[in-house]
């Protein structure tokens, strides 16, 4: 007897094959999104996709039917329902490591090798304790206004875009790189679509024009990834529960 | 030709053979101690270890010969010579998954399973968006007696800790739970040696003995993990470059 769904849990969920990804359109539901629309492109991959309102007055994250899968409360999570039980991965950064590991057999995304597939893992979790710098600078811009910890998190977050500036630099390596993780110029992999979706946000934050042109390899950096056919859609429309209700699931009457 | 030292570089760190962990006493540096003395136990892994005084007048992390090491000032960093060029991993939890993946052949403290090792994955990334929260609470708490700042990071630490407590409680799964990842009770692995030295240093961050009472599964699984004997020397004095001056490394005349 699984726990998983509920009577509340929407039946687009509860009657999902194969991958089902909850999301909205958020930096970490991008990363997950790019990743899928880039195993479609190399694979053929197929999934389907819920959509959740996070700003509803009674948002479906907060209830019991979505905590059962995430007891953190947050999207994207990635339920395989190819597994028995249906096997729920909540952390966008877990997301792409998941799916890399499974779906992604010829290692595109990631690396064959463990030295180089580590260095990936490193910039994962370098960027999952640097976001929350750039995310709470936005809110005290945003929402309180206030001075020390705007000033606090905005230094933080020019500091955390300072180290990749100084790795895709090659200041210290083996001279400038195109990506992250991976030898030589670097390999284009799940280290750089779990950032991404942030630093392509930079203009949301708090960083002036001159701040950012102190970080020319992140610039072209951002510029490189954009380019790519699947993170073009990948950050498109069809994620947004306005432009596309119809993937929008809700409890609510 | 590395350009991993130069003449700067501290001789215990360049000549070290095998295993080289460069740490202090922070929660940071207690994971990969405590992993590395649970390797010990189980598989009699060896390593050397330099300390670093963080607080120095001039701190060693700051210097071009730590930044080659890691571009983001951290640590601690694991350095394999086993690997040609010795292999750098930086950012406690990737260095964490790199021992368990490298030395832990048995899988004693990470999981064969694809779906629970995932589990382990995820806790691990939950973690560290979650740590910066409870590291900006203290900042702000200790440093900037912020108001606005010290609730919203107060608020934000016990949000994380009652995830945590959630897991634990087994509300959503199959019971109680001893570990946070694998079936059933789950299994003692990397996804709370990442954890606990943050979580076990709770009576430093603004949390009163009344908040902390409504995690009960939370205290109890800090007790079961401060019981182990590797977790005990991974926090002991031996790590503290204070009471162990003979490890300190440092640059300065």
């Amino acid at each position: 007897m699984t726990t998983l769904y509920t009577n509340e849990t929407p039946t687009a969920v509860k009657e999902a094959k194969g991958l089902h990804l909850i999301t909205e359109q958020t930096p970490n539901g991008k990363k997950v999104q790019i990743l899928l629309e880039e195993l479609k492109d190399v694979y053929g991959t197929s999934w389907t996709t819920s959509l959740l309102n996070l700003d509803a007055p009674n948002p479906e994250q907060n209830k019991d039917w979505f905590l059962r899968l995430n007891p953190n409360a947050r999207i994207p999570i990635l339920i395989d329902n190819t597994q028995t039980p249906p096997f729920v991965v909540m952390e966008s950064l877990a997301e792409l490591l998941y799916l890399q590991e499974t779906v992604d057999k010829d290692n595109v995304f990631g690396f064959d090798n463990k030295v180089e597939q580590s260095e990936a893992v490193q910039w994962l979790f370098f960027w999952a304790a640097g976001q929350p710098m750039q995310s709470q600078n936005n809110y005290f811009s945003r929402t309180e206004q206030n001075p020390v910890a705007i000033s606090r998190f905005s230094a933080k977050t020019l500091e955390m875009y300072g180290v990749l500036e100084l790795r895709l630099s090659g200041r210290y390596t083996a001279g400038p790189r195109d990506f992250l993780a991976g030898d030589g110029k670097g390999k284009y992999s799940i280290a750089d679509i779990g950032a991404w979706p942030w630093l392509r946000a930079w203009k949301r934050t708090r960083i002036s024009d001159e701040e950012m042109a102190s970080f020319p390899h992140l610039l072209g950096w951002i510029a490189r990834v954009a380019a790519r056919p699947a993170v073009e859609r990948g950050i498109s429309k069809f994620y947004d529960s306005e432009e596309n209700p119809e993937l929008l699931v809700s409890t609510e009457k």
